[in-house]
């Protein structure tokens, strides 16, 4: 008892507090559990199935885009970690290190991987020798550990989960090529799977991946106007490649750097999915990517025929919907509580009443919206249900991103905007790190990307009044 | 040219060595790299594809069976792994300890995850409270780190990827059954989908797991009579709940402690497939679990009409079969020998004749039978030569392990059968373990398992002579 009571608490409203009502919402929907080791978390069945799915659909898409799959040591030996200069100045700060084996010291450190560019790099130039050998486009799904300071489940965990590509070019233009062809996949994935809007576009020097040539970006708005750096691709040209002395004889006989990029996606999602989607009964889950999408729920299921009834639609409907039953004994209230809490994008409610007109009540998570549905119809009404609730959520997220994006042309707006009003703020920029630093410090905005679709909003940098090189999209980030 | 050459050069032969016939097979059929770290291996495209096909079936099986996917931290800080003294005993001197993160060192050192009893039993302890909450199915895929001295690729590796089951039920009925359950899940897998035949049975006290009230195991024979141990499951009783006080309310309103269990299977199975099917020419995979099932090597390609009608039938047959078509620039011998060393089960040669007659040569992997069959007839042909190519590599490998299973009733017998005979030893035991130390001792055999098909071969104990209690399964193992 002491458990349902908790499930049917109310938890924070967003209004009141975002943040502890994502926190609210990770915890009673079921998706973690904390752990002994501060900022590693227990993924827990409900938050595990979220991203097998993604996984799933993700890994699908990969091996369309010729991507296979291999897997690398999680540990770095530290002369390993040095060899690219920018790199090891971006990641050593954070990394764990192992010392010991069993009773023994370690003659040289390792660290746990916070991210493989250096094993691939190591693998790669034993790997690759001829211009046949190329392109290498793997790609591995494991755990990485990055020692942060101030950890939040999901959106920054000192392990996560997530997949990493690695790639191997002939040419500067074939690498180019994949890390925006990643980019847009990844762009492809969320909007059409995750119902998430994302703006693509390119980071500033000062916001690429250490050791990066250039690094690109999706960036998606959370309902409290914030950005979630949602999935990066990097081009690194032949920098690692020179650090790593990873060269393939050519068709001409000559010696020639590889090209390279690495792309990345991880459980960072989830917490996108939550803090887009949901609201204040708890979860609420795009159909594509939910495990349940379905949950039937019995009113008064004492009565003769209601249990019969339910299962035999929840038997009728497996074959095309994912769908469950809650035959527990818990009240018809509470089920609706819990299905809504977790995020299950449809319920069907059934009683006596229902059976004796041969209808059943069907119920969207995101707008509530009730229908009666005779039970022939039901498998038909549900397909187009759960096509209009993925298609209107995607909608809803860009129409409220679009309608908290600021365009500003002076300072004095920029800054008035960013403090007053959660969002995006479209400027122009000149391209010097001075005005990004000053903009940091004094509005703690930063710049999320320099969109690929650009627009003219003036001639000069909203910072420094000098000559403007691009428009920016600015931001308070997660 | 100078990796072609590499690739047709002669393995060792297994009957020379067969140490190193292994080796060159994981090598030369690209499932592994060496890494820098000792003991960690890089596993490649044709290595990782044979270990997501065991995960796509084997979490098929799982979800069928009521399991339930979840993720736990990879650390575990030293505190938590003393809780319970077995199970600290077994695996302290073998774990990697991370004693910093960043620049600063950690108050409490961890250990990266050997496997994750203490982690589970850690979350169990908060996260069940009333008989409500059982039982409790979860599984996790991901990589476990064990110090060991001697490695090898899949078989000893200092990290490796499995699948670790952890349960907790009511009643210890309910967990020794689900113990069995996932055995025999086990063992249904080997056989039927790796085609390894396995034994069933129970581990000696000194054999089963630290911290286990009963472990029990599957154990194949390898092509050179060495057992593996190919998958565990162990029945925890409550002594892991006592340790960690993991107790729920009953029905009766009492507060009772939960029975566990845990199971696990890994990469080491990948070593077990190469071991009990491979051959003089490289790998020869299960068609079950081979990524190609399928390879067609065109001849004389250059040829009008050759490619044309190899791209016609690969198109045809990808409906229904995993096919690929090799039409890269190397001589139809180089292909045949990648091939045969990549274990691929069937290729079918296509050249201007056979086209001509309107036929394709079907050639198996394992018995190298050769069949010309029309093009009309050639999916049938192929779906049955798969089945029956499935079911006789099973058969094969039965009679291959029975016609090396030998019964001794006196120590005499038995020290000439394990000495001068490769395979295991049926043979009666007292159930002290003092015998099995000095078998294990002298004939360096080890107990593999109380079969759960228990034969009465004599009255008294093979070493002491004192009177039997089981029959045990020896043998030496990797």
């Amino acid at each position: 008892m002491a458990k349902e009571k908790k499930m049917v608490e109310a938890i924070t409203s967003m209004e009141e507090d975002f943040a502890q009502w994502y926190t609210d919402v990770v915890k009673k929907a079921e998706l973690i559990d904390y752990s002994h080791v501060k900022g590693c978390m227990v993924i827990k069945p409900a938050g595990y199935a979220i991203w097998e799915n993604i996984q799933r659909e993700l890994d699908r898409r990969f091996k369309e885009a010729g991507v296979q799959n291999v897997y690398m040591p999680m540990f770095i030996p530290e002369s390993l970690l040095q060899k690219e200069k920018d790199h090891v100045e971006g990641f050593a700060p954070e990394v764990a290190w192992v010392t010991h084996g069993g009773a023994n010291e370690l003659q040289e450190r390792m660290c746990v991987r916070p991210t493989s560019e250096t094993l691939f790099c190591d693998f790669y130039a034993r790997d690759i020798q001829s211009h046949r050998d190329l392109p290498r486009i793997y790609n591995q799904w494991c755990s990485v550990v990055r020692w942060e300071k101030e950890t939040r489940p999901f959106l920054r965990s000192r392990e996560f989960l997530w997949q990493e590509g690695h790639t191997a070019h002939a040419t500067a233009e074939e690498a180019e090529a994949r890390t925006i062809q990643m980019l847009n996949l990844y762009a492809d994935f969320c909007e059409e799977v995750l119902a998430i809007p994302v703006i693509r576009g390119k980071k500033t020097e000062k916001e690429k991946f250490a050791g990066a040539e250039s690094t690109y970006t999706i960036e998606s708005m959370m309902h409290d106007g914030k950005a979630l750096q949602s999935g990066t691709s990097h081009n690194f040209g032949d920098q690692f490649a020179k650090a790593f002395d990873i060269r393939y004889t050519d068709k001409d006989n000559t010696l020639k750097y590889v090209h390279q990029t690495s792309w990345g996606m991880s459980t960072r999602l989830i917490g996108g999915i939550i803090m887009v989607h949901g609201d204040n009964a708890g979860l609420v889950l795009p159909p594509r990517i939910a495990q349940v999408q379905v949950m039937i729920i019995p009113i008064a299921q004492h009565k003769e025929g209601v249990l019969e009834q339910a299962r035999k639609l929840e038997k009728e409907l497996s074959g095309e919907f994912r769908v469950k039953l809650d035959d527990s004994p818990k009240s018809p209230g509470f089920k609706f509580a819990e299905q809504e809490m977790r995020g299950i994008p449809v319920r069907i409610e059934i009683g006596p009443k229902d059976i004796q007109a041969g209808q059943a009540v069907l119920c969207r998570r995101d707008t509530r919206e009730k229908v009666t549905v005779p039970f022939a119809q039901l498998a038909e009404k549900l397909r187009e249900t759960l096509d209009t609730m993925q298609r209107e959520m995607l909608e809803r997220a860009r129409a409220h991103r679009d309608s908290h994006t600021y365009e500003a042309r002076t300072y004095e707006e920029f800054a008035e905007t960013i403090e007053t009003k959660p969002g995006f703020v479209k400027a122009m920029w000149c391209g010097d790190e001075a005005c990004e630093n000053k903009i940091k410090e004094e509005l703690s905005a930063t710049s999320r990307c320099m969109p690929f679709h650009q627009e003219h909003l003036s001639d000069v940098c909203v910072c420094c009044g000098r000559p403007a090189k691009a428009m920016v999209y600015w931001g308070k980030a997660y």
